[in-house]
């Protein structure tokens, strides 16, 4: 199992609509997350910055998150998601939200 | 099980160090996190931020945050990290670690 970190930016204006609709995520959604071997997965915010966490429990994690970004209903969940989002500066290309460093872990 | 996200500041000066340091957590404080019921606890950086992930499967956390800071290595352990450390200005009262919000959680 691999554990990840990350992070990403919330606009101020859109914070109240993140929350509400994070609150009530879509089935076709969560269905696909779990399709693709992600599994105790977990977004806390902090002002303008949003933190998750998250499990990765299969073997193929490019494949996996390809077909996350493949799937239609994931597709239309992150164009209303996208535009509230605004990504850090210093995230490695490609990345949309940013990969951060495990500094430590007890099971 | 309760889950908690939290947060606090790390002084520039001191993030080698702190990794250095949490890569070889003390057994003595591992076993007093496992004894007050915290599982599955990781810790990540952005930056100056460190970012908490942790599961509370006991059902006194109050009682249990008290016996970890009345553990004598423990304290030890928090007299080397505090230092380092450099809690938002946002806390609440009380605390070291700021407690953020969940804003989605899917098992």
């Amino acid at each position: 199992m691999q554990r990840f970190g990350q992070v990403i930016g919330i606009r101020a204006e859109h914070v109240e609509e993140y929350i509400r609709l994070h609150a009530d995520v879509w089935a076709g959604v969560l269905k696909k997350i779990a399709e693709c071997n992600i599994r105790n997965y977990s977004i806390y915010r902090y002002g303008d910055l949003l933190f998750a966490y998250m499990e990765y429990h299969g073997d193929d994690f490019e494949g996996d998150m390809a077909a996350m970004a493949a799937d239609e209903t994931t597709q239309k969940w992150w164009e209303l998601c996208m535009p509230m989002q605004k990504p850090v500066e210093d995230r490695a290309e490609g990345e949309w939200w940013k990969t951060i460093d495990e500094v430590f872990h007890t099971d």
